[in-house]
């Protein structure tokens, strides 16, 4: 389900990304399909390539207890009905859902292309508190990456973009954009504003990281959302209101990030063995 | 060199840590020694209970071309100076030098304690640019940990705290403070405002970061020197003049990062051999 490593073509001088910022849990999948369609069609108005969502986009995110009722397989109406909307607005998208495999339920990722082709799934490796470990199974973390226009775009889900070590795992793997879908919650605001591009900026790659706004039942949810670049500058942030946020990602300043920063040739596996126990 | 994993007694209640930020290169040693020694009383006076200075606190940074020449032994002259400093001010000091070892030179740094006792020492393991890599040898990274007033405080040196791979280390070795000497240039101020608080966060760690100001040859420092909390959070931050910044780390601030955060007990480290490649 991911591209080779080698990017098959070279890259355009633009991407543009925009990550999409509702406002509430949009808890009714048909209503969140409606909301989805009208952000798309905004983002691809405002000539975005790329449009990211929040995790579990079309369900909501606070569902742990009905996450095996909700859950659809990979492929599944959800996805059918995401894919049209790419081909319909023109614009690649990646969303979150929660994938039933069998008697497993995951929280995954995907991106699917304008022409509705997926190019790379990825299953959240890093659960977040006691009820998405009642109610979910991890990924295997493997690095999951797709090509848009010569850009290798990588997937993780929320509480993954938090460790380091997976992160790294998807810049090892050649990523030029990380798409994140998120549910970040009050008050870890912090995750947004340092964590996120201190990854960037670590390794030379930009960050597409798309959160929720307002509140659904429990949570509240800081908005945030923002397209960070390859040396850790905010392309575009959200502040708490709903919308779209729109940056572009050009060639050149990954180029140039890759020229003022060589952490990822500077680093020395031979020596990190210990964080493998 | 370095403390059992497992601390020897409870944390006090609170340990007040300086970072000293000089002003300029200190090129010659018996000066820097007048001039830290100042530092120290002044750090003393104001109820530190240990003293970070910047890498290669004695000789100034920029000496590559001279390091072999400058270079001494563990426990040489400039080490038995800085123990002495420590002895007479009563705090504990973490300084780095051109450590000399048979035809090696690395960038050490070392934890002396108030008593003149070496608590840990650790060579820097990811060396900066080809200045440094054609003077230096990298270490191997290994944690290097001791512990003060039952605060474990882990060493590192400048480039070594931008690999989250090497921060990790130390935290994974239980440390509640890293103290990491730097030499960080002007553009990197992302390094100090960004990248060191984030570390702090995902660790759930203190780190307390002591850069050099002013200008030495070539190069440019901009200050920066901080004190950060475990929960990402500045307890002190210079700006670009000259001078002590001082914070106060509480056992109840770890205790309560340790929480509201559980990074170290939610990776995953089976699934991280990518990195070790």
């Amino acid at each position: 389900m991911n591209a080779s490593p080698a990017a098959a073509r070279p890259r355009t001088a633009e991407l543009v990304v925009a990550a999409w910022q509702p406002d509430g849990p949009l808890l009714d999948v048909p209503a969140a399909l409606v909301a989805l369609d009208a952000a798309a069609a905004e983002a691809a108005g405002r000539d975005a390539r790329l449009l990211v969502c929040p995790e579990l986009t079309l369900t909501g995110y606070d569902i742990a207890p009905r996450a095996a009722a909700l859950a659809e397989p990979a492929g599944g109406p959800m996805a059918q009905a995401v894919a049209d909307i790419a081909r319909r607005r023109a614009l690649a998208i990646a969303w979150s859902w929660p994938e039933r495999d069998g008697e497993q339920v995951h929280i995954a990722v995907e991106l699917v292309d304008r022409d509705g082709t997926v190019l790379a799934r990825h299953r959240k490796a890093h659960l977040y508190g006691p009820d998405e470990a009642a109610a979910y199974v991890p990924g295997d973390g493997a690095p999951a990456v797709g090509e848009i226009d010569g850009y290798r775009v990588g997937l993780l889900v929320c509480y993954d973009v938090e460790f380091p070590e997976q992160v790294r795992l998807v810049a090892l793997a050649g990523a030029d954009l990380l798409a994140c879908p998120t549910a970040l919650m009050t008050p870890y605001d912090a995750v947004s504003t340092l964590v996120v591009p201190t990854r960037a900026f670590e390794n030379q790659m930009a960050i597409a990281y798309a959160n929720r706004t307002g509140s659904e039942h429990r949570l509240t949810y800081p908005g945030l959302s923002c397209v960070v670049g390859p040396d850790g500058v905010d392309l575009a942030r959200a502040d708490d209101r709903p919308g779209l946020v729109v940056g572009t990602l050009t060639s050149a300043a990954l180029d140039e990030a890759r020229r003022a920063n060589t952490h990822l040739v500077d680093r020395r596996p031979e020596i990190y063995a210990g964080l493998t126990r």
